[in-house]
């Protein structure tokens, strides 16, 4: 086994800022289910084991989400962005999350092509995340590569989502502020997708402002957004043409308001205390069904019921309760080899 | 209290096809967490009386989705689709899922719109889902909705979502076959998309086929489709013209080859198991983490643990693992009275 597989090994390397390292603990944190992974015995490391261990390090990056219908130029605000970012000293990592299918490829496309524009500086870092088929599993994994890239150190890091829908509202709650990127001339047809974000959205960006319909499209978020109460805080709209960076340099500027603005209301650290709670809460459940499941699989009780409630002898409620009631204890208990 | 509150008189009359009764329990599945609501000493009904009540009738339904871009036509496909099953004297139900912001009232307006259509035929019920911020709430709520339809006796059953986001995927996963509605002229940017869905889809339909494109958007499918392994099933094309009616028949006939197939090889059968296993598997990590956390919560432990790993002074993953130890053994016993 290689020295590195070593968890303490992978581990420091990361936070020394090793760039290797780094790639490598978000490939496992990635691909490896949260929780699970890893066992003391053999010496590999598994995703819990670097989320245990370095997230004693999170909580210092700011995370910007970025988010808007495909083809508004998204990619590209964002690298111009994280440049400015650089210019003024500051690590960044960003993780582009893309819905499209495995099938096309499009997330490692997405990666070479940018590679080229950006790629090359060491204080930045890119990742892109391809759908795995279940929400869930996407937007757990988008968490997860945050956390490590917190952890290694990144001043700012930027989630940028493809897309509008609730995928991209689940994602969007990782951030601790939103831009959200719309063109002018979408048509009608985008009014919907347009109020699907407007509550997601702290800063909101016309890009490709030289296209006709540039001032309507400011003036209608702006209706929009006169009608929607936000409690102590207005959208900035500002218009940018990322292609060649004019007014990127606005938006660098309303995000620091926003920043400013969430932590001094109090908000940011409302928003760090309910977020460490959700995250204990989803790993009881998540912990308790693994225990408990597996009892329940071993011993067959699962199978048997599952066949009931497949040909509707039994509904899956009563089947849970079932399960609970003859293997619910194992849920409690120490750690055996201390992993799920 | 009203005498029909009874969850016995509300799930008699929904079964007796009273349509007030059916609305009324579609309401309560939707609102109510599943799994929790009600209570035997209030006499008042909750989400789960009516899931757990009705599940031995569910699976009966031939469940249909249909996706795609906004302003695809799919609501007028969907219109259309319901009254040539209603000509074959098939009962509808229709599920539109709304991902727009409920600040618009999207959800209730389509109502009404689609009201004066098709709503007055009592063979078909429609209802619309708005987004509840959180993608796991609307796709639970859309699948039990779907399973009350289903206990009232709907030959069929159309699950419509606006968009095509992974929100679409997961929610497509409760249907047997699913349509996915594109049209010509969307340009480049919507390759994207059209890929991440080309895996969900057993039959594409292009619709406004009397635009410019449609023989190229029909082309475009097919390579793609092409090159994508179905295993057994080539996904048919088919073009239509919703607004003129135009060809949807084709459409209903496609469907009906699907379903053929799905259970001529079996698939929709294992379907059906894997739907119930993972629904049990669901439910026994709610109901434990539930049980867990109350303990864990009025003690005051919850809220400490949360504090330190608010603080970063304890990672999430040992603070549900202390959690287990000390108050994971009340997943197990006896449900004390009958609810979550």
């Amino acid at each position: 086994m290689p020295q590195d597989a070593q968890p303490e090994n992978i581990i420091t390397a990361l936070l020394a800022g090793d760039r290797r390292a780094l790639a490598r603990a978000i490939t496992i944190v990635e691909n490896g289910p949260a929780g699970g992974g890893g066992s003391a015995g053999t010496g590999t490391i598994g995703a819990s084991d670097i989320l245990r261990e370095t997230y004693k390090l999170t909580g210092r990056s700011y995370i910007l989400g970025v988010t808007g219908p495909p083809g508004a130029g998204k990619s590209t605000l964002v690298d111009t962005f994280a440049k400015l970012l650089r210019a003024q000293g500051k690590t960044v990592g960003i993780v582009a999350v893309d819905p499209s299918s495995p099938f096309t490829g499009g997330a490692i496309l997405g990666d070479r092509i940018r590679m080229n524009s950006i790629g090359t500086d060491p204080g930045i870092f890119i990742r892109s995340l391809a759908t795995r088929g279940h929400l869930g599993g996407l937007s757990r994994a988008a968490s997860d590569v945050v956390k490590v890239l917190d952890a290694s150190g990144k001043d700012v890091i930027i989630v940028e989502t493809v897309g509008v829908g609730q995928a991209e509202v689940e994602i969007a709650g990782l951030a601790h502020t939103t831009i959200v990127v719309v063109v002018p001339g979408m048509g009608d047809d985008v009014q919907a997708i347009k109020a699907g974000i407007l509550e997601i959205g702290d800063v909101f960006v016309v890009n490709k402002a030289d296209r006709e319909g540039a001032d309507r499209a400011v003036m209608e978020l702006d209706v929009m957004l006169d009608l929607a109460n936000r409690q102590g805080w207005r959208p900035p709209i500002v218009k940018t043409i990322a292609n060649t960076g004019e007014n990127v340099a606005a938006v660098v500027e309303a995000v620091e308001r926003h920043r400013r603005h969430i932590t001094d209301s109090g908000a940011l650290e409302r928003r760090r205390m309910t977020q460490g709670e959700n995250e204990i809460r989803e790993l009881v459940g998540r912990f308790a069904a693994a225990r408990i499941l597996a009892g329940a699989e071993e011993s067959g009780d699962f199978a048997a019921l599952a066949q009931r409630v497949a040909t509707r002898g039994l509904d899956p409620y009563s089947a849970a309760e079932e399960i609970l009631a003859k293997h619910g204890e194992a849920a409690g208990g120490q750690r055996n080899d201390g992993r799920e």
